[in-house]
């Protein structure tokens, strides 16, 4: 049973966290944080971490860049491993994140999605073995017709995880429409499709001669990053100090 | 049983045609057209087309546009309805194709695929219907590594079909990745794959507010080509003068 | 603009429709009908049709079999077109709803999603085509593990579309685990793939010799019948008498 | 450079490795075995591999069962690598080979293709991280309608690589149409769809809340057996005793 305190236990995503934590026999969540608290929760809400001091395994934030410097101070302390969710962080953080981890155990990751995280591990075995034996390399992302961005940022990081099995060989290609030639073997298409309210599409392609391997990742909520950010929870509690990634998780 | 004269019977088209129709209950090569032959076909050759006097139902031509001038020559003069699966035609040949079409039945597609014939036909109904209810139109297309256009012909002739049902409002986009802006609502994204020896693949896809229709034409080998030719053969005879398209074929 | 009555407004559905509605500048909810009312919508909430005089163009009703009667009675006296989305009628229901019919417009079909409907219309205009090119036909459709029915009601529908269109001279497929026997030509093979929270993904694949089409749906959540519903009074109002059904909506 | 003795290099595969080698700079086929031989090949061939004495890295054998013991003898006493492509092999011959095995490298699998085997390797890891975090795990297999087995064996292959990571606590399922009941945790769904002439998919499909991963191969022609035994044979040479399988090419 893995004891969790939640910090942003009012937000959107503490809110999923906490109902899917309360269907998981192996978790629980112990006690909250938010500024603002109306007794809906099934746990005491502190205003702040340094107030609580229930006893726990992990703790898992999901609130703001603004929170890090009591998360990391109450973490050391009190020897209480940290997933960090939040995103934004500034390069200062970084390094404080970073720093605090040789005293904590401490997991961050860009995209907490067990799904996305096992793609982005499995891609890079499977460009070491196929790019060897000539298998082209493609990526498709679908996202929903709000998007402004493109490709997606998890697209990219499929590609930069391929490209780094691939010893950096590799550049992107994100428009074939104006020219005229054949596609270069150390080229990495990226396509990106725009339609409807699609959450998340991701499509890795390897094209050898005469079979394709697909890997497909398709999300259908935000709340997968709750899930990872709950088994990444249970991984980190007990663990020793270190700076952990999802990739860890599923290693 | 449809008796058929196949014009370019030696080339690669041509023998495709013969052997896919030597196990057709309903169709039979009463003869053949080429310049070169070695004996090998099950049916009479010659040289010319103005020199075969065998009693048909229809001809297929699969040689070249240089054939042309012959082929409308013949088949007006013995009512022989003519399917012109060559590529290459001049504007003037077309003329001269729709002139004779008015004396004889004559048949020509860019795409003699009976598969993408029906995509091209049942994506312009969805279009209508899909459209009014705002889903988004996306086309994806994979093609083999050594394929320099892009993108492929058919995508292109997909989203033309889509448009014209949509009174021609709709531009297309083939790159994202220029541009930090929402997706347009009359824009048809066309994102073009290449890969392996991918013989081509022709997805398109309406995306809507929670639900995703998709239409995908994946082609194994050439040989469709050849039995759409078949089958457009099949159609033709006894038909009166007109100029059709593989698109009455499968009315 | 359609003006709408909306009964059964405080339910799941009908606060789905009342949202969408909101967003929607060609169609307007102008009263509700519930037993239960908190005051929460923008419009006037009556505990029953009969006392709702408000003038509308349709009524879309999301409630229960139980409110037929009053439904049928008040949309004959006033002329009001009818949208029907519930199910669990009875056999006498129904009888009574097609005598309804002949006085005002009364549109019912098992599933409103625009996109299943769709899907059902196209496939059996592509199985017109493709049977008699030989193309196999088969259908997988994949849900969420609770899910205790297989194949799927809209799978089956799929079926039976396609069926009608082949004379019925199609059986259907569960397994093929059991026997050692090449496929039947006249047989529709059935897939069912249970896992995760899928709400319902439904595939038609047409096989042919070297070409397949396939054609999907993938519903995201349950909203999408909701708007169905809506396109489905806009499409109503104004229509004479008469038993309509979603696929009259996407003609 | 590494050099072949190709047996069995006037049947299919023969050929088809023939052709692939000829266009490869870091293979050559040296000599060739074959009961026929019409003086085709631009290397010698013998009759029997006793008679062949040419100089090579690895010998890959396309054959029959049959020629196991003279491929066992000769391979051992030269110290040549093996490949053994052949299936059939009975239980004894099974045992023949890994004594064999002892003296001389040997690399045997059910399955050549290098995208098969990666698929293989890539589900088991994926199954051990997914499983645990309660994916659903379901196999879709795809083949033409000349196919009399169901399922096929290499979906076989692919959920006893995945049941066997998951300590063998899954059972297979074949047909939801029989009963009305939610799906088993521990069960692993397999679908036969039988079509065309589809060469041959497979999916690996793990469901999870709110997103799916799917893992795809598709194979285009049974060439990529012929691929997969080069990739082989420049694996095996030079390498010392031992029984090899694929996954250890792609490891």
């Amino acid at each position: 049973m893995t004891e969790i305190i939640m910090v942003g236990c009012n937000g959107r995503m503490g809110q999923v966290i906490s109902n899917l934590v309360a269907q998981d026999e192996n978790a629980k969540i112990v006690a909250g944080v938010d500024v603002f608290d109306d007794g809906r929760n099934p746990y005491p809400v502190f205003k702040n971490l340094e107030e609580c001091t229930v006893a726990a395994d992990a703790v898992i934030d999901f609130s703001s860049p603004k929170s890090l410097e009591v998360l990391l101070r109450v973490s050391k302390k009190r020897n209480l491993p940290l997933v960090l969710c939040t995103t934004g962080y500034t390069e200062e953080d970084l390094k404080k994140i970073e720093e605090a981890s040789k005293e904590v155990a401490i997991l961050r990751s860009a995209n907490m999605s067990l799904g996305v995280n096992t793609l982005l591990k499995l891609v890079s075995v499977a460009a070491n073995v196929l790019a060897k034996a000539d298998f082209d390399i493609e990526i498709i992302e679908k996202h929903h017709n709000q998007k402004v961005d493109a490709p997606s940022g998890t697209a990219l990081a499929l590609a930069d995880a391929i490209n780094e099995a691939l010893n950096n060989e590799y550049h992107y290609m994100y428009d074939r429409s104006k020219v005229r030639e054949k596609r270069d073997i150390k080229e990495i298409g990226i396509s990106a499709v725009r339609g409807g309210n699609i959450v998340g599409e991701h499509e890795v392609i390897f094209a050898g001669t005469d079979e394709v391997i697909e890997f497909k990742h398709t999300a259908y909520s935000k709340a997968i990053f709750a899930k990872g950010a709950i088994t990444a929870a249970k991984y980190l509690a007990g663990k020793g100090p270190g700076l952990y990634s999802m990739s860890d998780v599923i290693a």
